[in-house]
């Protein structure tokens, strides 16, 4: 069965060739100006007759497509998919989606835990610093240096990604648990329902959230939420901005409960020079790449040709979200 | 059996009362004037009268100490006394020594692995970016970062710390291998020797230096050394400064093999502002603060006691190095 494939993102001569090599017997579909992974493509009227598009695909043209049967979105969030109404249609029609969201799951681990111990160690304060053996500045480095062994930490928005964050911080004894919005009994770790967070969060000293942006999460954490958490916990955003009260944060960061904010994730990217974010001392800020890696787009088009294998055996896609 | 104990360093009031609380029936000697950790104290006359010396007493002192069978070190590193002359004179008069790393161990373990982190995910690069998803500085971050996972990695002066980074590094499955004076057979891992030591750096991403301060440690990593790494590798030194030359360092800094350095420790201590490795932007130092942590101090006079009672036990101290 020949399938029509849309691909609406730009790809190096490098990634067409191993993109066009693994989907031998189907069609390619190349637009001709293409979308990046995070900014809107035009979709021109072959969108319409694909049976297949990777890529970022707008809803609205998903809506009028008759032919399409499977959407391998080329990120890990789905937010433009992720409502209701979209959901329902996409069912209702039978398209599947699926996202990428292997493809980032080891680096987003890797970066959160990069942050977990940048702030155990202090680890800006420490390379900023030209201090001799023994002074107070010395003294308060190496005080200030808490261990995560036997500390608290929940993941919010438990997925793949929070599995392997679980699997890297295992050696340090940690007490985890996890806030998701479908408990499936396979965590390995407590599991807090919307109920109980707030005793959850009293308790915590590690606030590590991974929540995706829907409607259900706009500003999750809000000035309500933070003053519910410990004093001196920490808080790690790896999810989406738009999870966040930033304003509440900046607050929480001042006057506490907070002690230290480490965000991979703000709304809007990046935050302006000016944002009070960026002027407090205790917020630690990267500028969206804690999926990224070397050989992220290789290793996108071979999720996506593991997916498209699955899809004409008539198997289900890995990280299927619809 | 009631022992004098002297204590050359330095004790805030809640600490002398954990140390004298855990010293019942035995004699605390208190110098007039202590020593910090890292400085000499003055040696005073009542330190001939010791039966156990806890702290940093100096070679010259222990020699005329007629009295004493034990020498608790308070840190991890042994400089001082890991001569061949000492270690004679300490065996012949049935003196033992023990040294405080298990307090350190797991600081130092997780300080490495924030370095690792740090550099596999690029960030002290993000978090002085404040760039847009999609700049070219941006696909450079996120490219950049190379997983440590299937990377290897050496640990030189395999000991107490690199067990415990071995055990951080599991989830990550790199390829181990260790360097160690006298291997044990219990590393769980390749032990490298010295004749095959250029072989192996020739092939390993990750050179993690913790060689201990000691005659044949001197300037271990010279320029030849260094010309046997392999090009890109990252390395790394959380032991003692004197075991590298610094010149040869910033050398292969600048024109390769070696891609990054993590350095805790340095020599001196801290190095000039003007010092070379300072102005390379691939040198990343923090003041001697690996071993650091809250309650650095409490888990030191902790160690001592434990050790205390095994001694008086007739058993071996924890940590023993002579």
């Amino acid at each position: 069965m020949s399938l029509k494939i849309y691909v609406d993102f730009a790809l190096t001569p490098e990634l067409l060739e191993r993109l066009k090599a693994g989907t031998q017997g189907h069609e390619l579909i190349l637009p001709k100006k293409p979308a990046s992974v995070l900014s809107l493509g035009e979709i021109e009227p072959s969108f319409y007759e694909a049976d297949i598009a990777f890529g970022q695909p707008i809803t609205e043209a998903i809506e009028k497509a008759e032919s399409l049967k499977w959407i391998q979105v080329s990120s890990s969030g789905v937010t433009r998919y992720d409502t209701p109404e979209f959901r329902s249609f996409a069912s209702s029609k039978g398209i599947k989606l699926s996202n990428s969201a292997s493809v980032f799951n080891d680096a987003c681990a890797d970066h959160t835990l990069s942050f977990m111990l940048a702030q155990s160690r202090k680890l800006p304060q420490g390379l900023a610093s030209t201090t001799a053996n023994g002074t107070d500045e010395w003294n308060q480095l190496r005080s200030g240096s808490v261990s995560l062994r036997g500390q608290s930490a929940i993941i919010l928005g438990y997925g793949a990604i929070g599995k392997r964050l679980a699997e890297l911080l295992a050696p340090f004894e940690m007490k985890l648990s996890a806030y998701r919005r479908t408990p499936r009994g396979d965590e390995g770790m407590p599991v807090i329902d919307a109920e109980s967070l707030p005793a959850a969060l009293a308790e915590t000293d590690h606030i590590i959230n991974i929540l995706p942006d829907s409607q259900a999460t706009q500003q999750f954490f809000d000035a309500t939420r933070f003053a519910q958490c410990k004093p001196g916990s920490v808080f790690y955003n790896i999810g989406r901005g738009t999870t966040v009260d930033q304003s509440a944060l900046a607050q929480a960061l001042s006057d506490g409960p907070i002690r230290e904010a480490w965000l991979d994730v703000t709304d809007p990217e990046p935050l302006p020079a000016d944002h009070q974010l960026r002027q407090l001392p205790n917020c630690f800020i990267t500028p969206h790449t804690a999926g990224g890696h070397a050989n992220e787009a290789e290793s996108c088009i071979d999720h996506f040709l593991r997916n498209l294998q699955l899809f004409t055996d008539g198997k289900e896609p890995n990280d299927r979200v619809i």
